[in-house]
């Protein structure tokens, strides 16, 4: 008689927790690895404390606790936990919020219940994406964070001194450095903004976390900047954000998802990502716009929406298993 | 032998019909209760008259009659009208516009396409949220005077003279007077503003219609306004909307939903609810900031929202059965 | 021995292939009809070399091709390229583009890659709606050219000409010239800005188009872009848009969807035609407002969301096959 054994979680801080809690930091890339993980929250403390911004990466470690936390509490399916799903919003909530919002004691409260709150909303958006045989991404942590974000602008208690001021769109400078050895700058910074984080050091440690984990999926994340730096300046975007890395972001997990996660690796599946990372440049630029009235950044919204619009034609065609809900 | 037989609708304005109707104004709140209705009606009326704007109240009579007029004639499951399904949107209709457009014919002739319009989007949204297990709650109301309302920004026939103006985020006072005895009437309107009424009394009339038939939706919709207001005033949100019990309303509903309506009594559910109006009040906010510059309000949209985003996750989990739809 | 022969595709640039090519232009308004195509695409030249845009009626052609010959690389069912749904977004895209944005070589990549993509988002859409019995209509043209336009105000590589500038809501003259001459005119250019000519001949050799396919969605066209015009003149809108006929292209298609495509032609569905119509010209109105700030026009937005909402309630009363998707 055989019994099939349902996969138990370890104890909260046990050995068996912190596999699951960094495997949870490297699925915002689609790696469920512990050494892709601790590659990038080592990425993000370095990036965090070069910026005197030390609140972005303490943020990261409570965030990643707390989602990872609730869906202990919350009792949801254990092979989930396992995977790291339930960290990958949580840690990019703890990441956006000091980035953005002053480092007061309420800000740290709203870490705690929105990065709680994206595992539930992971789980409840991945019910409303099951029929098309996708998963929400890190959209729970998008939506989450754009309600706190924009709460912020009517909060006092939230000072929203990291954010732009709202204005109608349209001003702005195409100047920027177009050295090579800024262009490589920029490039790296691209791969580190994905944890809005602002340095190319952080980009080589993640580049090498994905690297440990997956050749191919370092390969697409080195294109996907790169390809989406070439495109914001062909067609001459803001050169502060082409900078800043603040075209690659998203270009980056589009690259990684619709290049080897979803999709086998060939040359057809190739162009499709290539495409992917083009439209992605251009929906961020949209969203910017959209987004600037009110004055709030995208988060990675842009990689959500260009990698459904790629992901749901093909409910069958070529495709991988999902890995992430 | 035994024969099932399907519920038949009473005649138009048929003693029966009476019953449905003031349903249908109960379960704006969850409640097909008769009394509540009418215990509703009469908060609105003493609102709408004290404050000289007795349009809100004829409307309220309007929409309700339209909303569910048009179940009858599209033919939809008699059921749902049973319950008071078809006039909850359409009493909200009635009251949201004579609140933010002036009094002219064009207006109500607005409201009773627009309030009968709720019907069918009614049936149709529920249609697509039919595999997750919710419904469409006031969101067909939310969409549709939505609608309206920015219509009415470029249409010189809808005078937009109780909307703000469009501007930027970020301008606003956290000033308002913090006498125990004002806050005391700051919660209560919160609980009035839920059909756009702006006063203590009212909210007095409306916990009363909610005892009358379930004395836990009471008690939720009176943690859910003070709780707001806790929250609201933590956070220095704008006092002048503190005052006017605007954030209030959409909490309300979300604690009668997540507390009472949708999941059972219990500890673990009432921490749930907790959060619900926590994240309620910061979807409320955020809002807020999104409409600035196109000068609408949310209406109730950050009810509906928060109320999905606390319900998809447990499709099977603790649940009671859908009221709604 | 019976088998059943799966339809094949005419090779590209065969005649076969311009059947498909002209059908995709005529779907624009649900007619899969070669002539329909023919006349529409004369219409768009006339009034493009009218307007001195002859970039207008390039870029439908080759919107249209990229669009069509997508469906061929991807292996998309070879029966909806028969009938010519691969087509009908391109062709709005290549209109859309060149309208609103400088004629330069990047524009033309910008048709090239985004007329291509509507095919595979037109798939994917159609997969979410499958379940609702409705198809994605004109959506995947309106959503990647929101995209564009949007991106187009931070992008100096795709000169922002033909957009209005970004301003909050509210300045606008309800002045335009009431003799009939002149109201007959701005009814036939409703028409013709369904591919966004502001032509009234171009209106003629559309109706023309329409009555070779279908009488009766020749009729609704008529009636659709009539009664808008007479609900936008009722409500004071903005006279120069009045003019110009954009509220009246949302309706138009409205009209045939509700009026002739999806509902069999009697009394009770042309009363539900009317009411879609009187809907689309708020919603048309609405969506102007919410746009405001960001510059950017609706596109035919209002009519996919009018109709759907039109649709959804009945998935099975009374509604003809769908024609789209």
């Amino acid at each position: 008689m055989e019994t099939t054994t349902t996969p138990k979680l370890p104890a909260v801080f046990s050995p068996g927790f912190f596999k699951l809690y960094f495997k949870g930091m490297g699925q915002v890339m689609f790696q469920g690895n512990i050494w892709t993980g601790i590659f990038f929250l080592a990425g993000i403390f370095y990036g965090a404390y070069e910026a005197h911004m030390p609140a972005v990466a303490w943020g990261a470690v409570v965030g990643t606790f707390m989602s990872t936390l609730t869906g202990y509490l919350l009792k949801y399916p254990a092979e989930k936990g396992l995977d790291g799903l339930w960290g990958f919003n949580g840690i990019l909530v703890g990441c956006a919020l000091p980035t953005f919002i002053g480092n007061v004691p309420l800000m740290w409260l709203a870490i705690v219940i929105f990065s709680s709150m994206t595992t539930w909303v992971m789980v409840g958006l991945n019910h409303l994406l099951a029929p098309y045989k996708v998963s929400s991404f890190t959209f729970p942590f998008v939506l989450t964070t754009w309600f706190v974000l924009l709460a912020a602008r009517i909060m006092h208690g939230l000072p929203d001194s990291g954010l732009g001021a709202p204005e109608l769109p349209g001003n702005f400078s195409t100047a920027f450095d177009t050295s090579f050895k800024s262009l490589v700058i920029y490039w790296l910074r691209g791969i580190s903004q994905v944890f809005l984080i602002n340095s190319w050091v952080t980009g080589v440690f993640f580049l090498v976390g994905l690297f440990i984990s997956s050749r191919w999926a370092a390969i697409w994340a080195a294109i996907g900047s790169a390809l989406a730096l070439c495109i914001a300046i062909l067609y001459q975007c803001n050169g502060g954000d082409i900078a800043n890395g603040l075209f690659g972001f998203s270009p980056v997990l589009t690259a990684i998802a619709l290049g080897t996660t979803f999709y086998h690796v060939n040359w057809r599946t190739a162009i499709w990502a290539l495409l992917g990372i083009f439209a992605t440049v251009f929906i961020q630029a949209g969203m910017d716009t959209f987004f600037a009235p009110v004055g709030i950044p995208t988060l990675t919204g842009p990689f959500c929406v260009a990698t459904w619009l790629f992901l749901w034609p093909h409910l069958n065609l070529d495709k991988k298993i999902l890995q992430q809900g």
